[in-house]
């Protein structure tokens, strides 16, 4: 099965647009010493080259350059040296090039930039640089984007970047981070897909990146492998996560529910079960799923709740689309879906804080477990809004880290009607990137604190990330801003 | 006529022969801070390439490594960082590399390396190496080397890296190092010139670098640039050296004596003539040619008599192709070299200590006066080679420092008949190269001071250079070590 489903990958993969982008800039004339930014106007992926070329008397050395690519503008200055993060340093876009001959000059890896910055270390004659020339590359076809009409301007232009940030991340696959991560993870799958489904709707790359999962590797409980890598070759990932795992079935129910490619499903059904299947099978003696999940960059956070929370979601949208295809099973997932919604109010909503707690044992609070159990359908209706409201407004729980999480967060306001809620939040967030200049939006963001990462440093962030895309998603389905 | 001369120069563009060197190695796994040298097992100039895999768990981020190509051994643990010479450390062979994604990688920059050493500097998960490969280039066949008989072991292995000196700075012209200072230059135009006569005769290199330095420009009082550029496109030098203006003719007059082809020699005639003149047109007022000469890499020496000698030289070389010819000039010179033999050892030996001076108010005393004085025919026979000897022996006389310099002190032996002492001065410098390992042979060689360097630092030093190539003529055209 593996080699078929690698064959449908294959004939899905998207093709590459290409636009070239050519700053209007005289050529700059630098000496050893000299730093010249160059400015593509917004950011972008793909390839630069340029022309060096002497100034008066022809170079008699290699010229020596550092070739620095910044997604944003606080990256023109920092200093590499002292990074941090325990994140490999190779991620970090700079390059020391050295040029033999005047020409043109073609830098062979893909970055993700607005910013250039060329720092002459060693030359021996001043050089001239000219002709600066971005390839930015993207399977995302701008003139197939969907017009829409979006009133608010604030709206409008975090729709704007929205789109931006889907579109760089949109390559042979739905990458995670063009600067950092390419690898095609579940979760930023869904997300890109769903954002896609409402902008370019491009089926043909979210049915690639369903065929590259159904090829992995599944673990010995079945399930889906988090993350993959398609390039050189395909080789299956070696991280399990057990919310991403569940995502898969729920990326392939949009799939389904965006196109009506009934065959892709019929064809991938097996798969998405098995990720069911697997949480099902594996509970605790309580009867809730048990697994490591994700959730969310917080690394206090305990999160069985919130993981119960993805598959009561899962379980609900599995028998949604099952119903629509008629298939048999359905009937037996609708009950453990409505067993297990009842076993969650019970052993995870405390009474006395009014809440749900991250864990059966657990005092801990946050807006991920109200989150989730409102996306799971644990709670509904007027009890759900108070739930959810008072996990976002109470000074103590635990608050969403990541635009990933933000994204659940607004789908579970959304879900229960608090749209104004869902804008505000939306400002917040996504509008706070753009007031700060955000071209794309980042991977972490926490408002007021520009310098946090997960990585131990900022400098490893990435600053056009997948799971922060969807405000387009919202904006366009739901017609926000209107 | 500029346009006329590029164009035969580049009818005349040698084919680069290209050789794959494949050490035989198994894969080396490396994690950071890894390093591995790959030995190709002698000297070659090329373009590197290996695969770079994952031994056992896909690299999830860009290998970064560090790659330095060594011309010799010692290089291997030169600390880059602490370089102190005052030429442009691009001339270092060190890249800073990033892979993104396991497989081939071909580095694009042309190097001179017997070893290559690898460190991987970031790696996530184990690399794997492998493939590796050197294309190795010249112009100069191998199987067109003519063979030689050479007895003597020492003086079979002196050729033998001789050779592959010169092969390795036949590329597109003749290259003064491969390594570092890649222009054409005169002074070593004209040795690896006679030392390919005797080894691999490719007359087409020869013919290609006269046209470009007859499409160079000449100064305003006619002397020939000292150096050219020919890639990407031509670009004369702006630097111009008295004797190496000469040395153009004398290269001219070479070519002619060794391939007979009239046509080029009367095709450049005027160029050559030029370079004469324009000496005889400057001269101080006691008629000794006034110019800055290059000779050697002698920061103190006073080049006067030397560059007098060279003259000299040059007027007799051209006398005598003159005549071969048929010129009527030939009467002319001849006299002016007759009176410039008598003016200079008028003025320039000094009686008293039985030794030419180095200039007319002059007490310095050097092996280069003495050489040039020689080769001019200021001095013959017996009294010539007591001079000679003398400068070569006395403690107080200057000594040669490059084997440029070397090379015409063995000429001026030779010209003596003094064939045991050149041998024995070919042993020395060439020998304690080979001695002390040597693939190629050196831009500089000082017996017992290993770290010389005329750039203030040794690392910057080229290890393969145009100019030490000679011994392969002398040892074929005077059957040496027979």
């Amino acid at each position: 099965m593996k080699e078929y489903y690698l064959k449908k990958a294959e004939e899905n993969l998207p093709k590459i647009n290409i636009t070239k982008i050519c700053p209007d800039l005289d050529p700059v004339i630098l000496n050893s010493g000299d730093t010249f930014v160059i400015d593509l106007g917004t950011h972008y992926v793909g390839y630069f080259s340029f022309k060096m070329w002497y100034a008066e008397r022809y170079i008699d050395a290699p010229g020596r350059m550092v070739v620095r690519f910044c997604e944003v503008k606080e990256e023109i200055d920092d200093d590499y040296s002292d990074y941090k993060g325990f994140l490999s340093p190779s991620w970090l876009q700079e390059e020391i090039i050295n040029i033999d001959f005047p020409g043109e000059y073609k830098m062979p890896r893909r970055y993700a930039a607005r910013y250039i910055k060329i720092s002459v270390i060693n030359a021996t004659k001043a050089l001239s640089l000219s002709n600066f020339a971005f390839e930015a590359v993207s399977s995302a076809d701008m003139n197939t984007l969907k017009p829409a009409e979006i009133i608010d301007p604030e709206f409008a232009k975090i729709d704007k970047v929205a789109v931006n940030t889907l579109k760089n991340c949109m390559q042979r696959v739905f990458e995670d981070g063009p600067k950092r991560d390419r690898r095609l993870w579940i979760g930023d799958l869904r997300l890109e897909a769903l954002a896609n489904y409402y902008t370019f709707n491009n089926s043909d790359i979210v049915k690639r990146c369903l065929y590259l999962f159904a090829a992995s590797d599944r673990n010995e409980k079945g399930m889906i492998v988090s993350h993959l890598y398609e390039k050189p070759i395909f080789v299956s990932g070696d991280w399990y996560l057990s919310d991403y795992s569940l995502l898969y079935a729920c990326s392939l129910c949009d799939y389904y529910n965006h196109t009506g490619d009934e065959e892709t499903f019929r064809d991938l059904y097996s798969v998405a079960k098995s990720a069911i299947d697997s949480a099902e099978n594996n509970k605790d003696k309580n009867g809730l799923v048990d697994g490591d999940a994700f959730i969310d960059w917080c690394p206090d956070l305990r999160k069985r709740t919130a993981y119960e929370g993805v598959y009561l979601y899962t379980l609900d949208l599995w028998c949604e689309t099952l119903e629509k295809l008629g298939y048999e099973e359905v009937s037996a997932y609708r009950n453990i879906l409505s067993n297990d919604r009842k076993n969650a109010v019970n052993l995870l909503f405390d009474k006395e804080k009014n809440a749900f707690i991250n864990d059966i044992d657990d005092r801990q609070y946050s807006v991920h477990s109200a989150v989730w159990m409102v996306l799971g359908g644990v709670v509904t209706d007027e009890k759900a809004k108070e739930i959810l409201l008072s996990a976002l407004n109470s000074e103590d729980s635990v608050k969403p880290k990541t635009p990933y999480m933000h994204h659940y967060t607004v789908d579970a306001l959304i879900k229960l009607g608090l749209i104004d809620e869902a804008e505000q939040y939306i400002r917040n967030i996504w509008g706070g990137m753009v007031d700060i200049g955000a071209d794309t939006f980042f991977e972490i963001y926490v408002p007021g604190v520009p310098d946090f990462s997960p990585y131990g440093d900022r400098k490893i962030n990435s600053m056009c990330h997948a799971w922060s895309c969807t405000p387009a998603y919202f904006i366009r389905k739901y017609g926000l801003g209107k």
